[in-house]
């Protein structure tokens, strides 16, 4: 299709061979690895290079208590058992960086005041850097597990109490244990989700 | 770091080298690149696997100029000029498909009634899968473009008219001209969008 493109080992490990991870095996992720992951996320597209994607990494056994009383049930065991839970979000305040970040026009003034236009600018592109995050962390290596399964208010209360910081989901980090991986679910054939006009 | 990682040029062509591209070589994107970057995206995690990401690609002219009334001034050019717009859309009626998508719990009935629920949803998921299409596209070797500067309810009245898939984004496919490429935009620094605790 293109000189350029991913290896078939690539393609399966960012996609076709990656999976959702419940079971983590003990095994440790470096702070310079979480690093890593964010220094590669954060290269990919947003509208007007506004970057509004925070994260913070509950890595400490503090983090995780702190984190504990907003998960749903299910989502509790692996959530502790796992080296990390990154908590991403996004920044509500995202446009008082545009003067530095975008150079091409004063993209602050499309916000400014607007309520409704920063939180949609903030969830969308927030969670176009969740995908971007996702696939970075498994370009090095890490395997994932991403939840919508929590309190938002809980965690907002615990990580971002200023209120300018607002949970988007939660993602384990780690390296999942295969064999305690169940099926795996069926995807939308391009038919059914997608149409070329 | 990991025995399985992606290569120095593969980390290169997701991340570190690529570029949004406004400018485009005369060069065709077939429909089979079209199908193999959605049918790498579709793999990518969604909560209880919902998958609400729609896409139509505009490639004849004559999908193109029904999407030229609806694109910002600045954004005409360079998106009739390009050999594919994706138009990523997220669809409020996915949870009609969950019983077929998720096999651990009625999902379905998390969401059916409950607009607030699916609309949020809808949009995480969907941009998320956003995130994961533009990584599928450039891990095949396209250029993208993406774009917010458009009216949304004129991309949904062409496109949509049925009311159930509302547009996201728009995502010019193609490949770049890289001598019509601006100097680089900063990104945020770890320190200024992450914490470790």
């Amino acid at each position: 299709m293109s000189e350029r493109m991913l290896s078939d080992t690539g393609l399966d490990l960012l996609f076709r061979a990656a999976r959702t991870h419940k079971g983590w095996q003990d095994r440790a992720v470096s702070d310079v690895l979480l690093q890593a992951v964010y220094d590669l996320a954060k290269w990919a597209p947003t509208s007007a290079n506004c970057q509004p994607m925070r994260v913070v990494f509950a890595k400490s056994q503090a983090a995780k208590e702190r984190l504990r009383p907003a998960l749903m049930q299910g989502n509790v065991d692996k959530t502790m058992a796992a080296p990390v839970c990154a908590i991403v979000a996004y920044d509500l305040e995202f446009h008082e960086k545009l003067p530095e970040l975008f150079s091409q026009a004063d993209a602050r003034s499309w916000f400014a005041g607007k309520p409704d236009a920063i939180q949609e600018n903030a969830f969308r592109n927030g969670s176009l850097q969740g995908g971007y995050f996702i696939m970075a962390a498994r370009a090095l290596g890490l395997d994932v597990g991403p939840m919508s399964g929590f309190d938002k208010a809980k965690v907002n209360q615990a990580f971002f109490p200023e209120g300018t910081w607002q949970v988007n989901f939660l993602c384990n980090l780690g390296y999942g244990d295969p064999d305690q991986l169940p099926p795996r679910d069926k995807r939308l054939d391009f038919d059914q989700a997608c149409d070329i006009q």
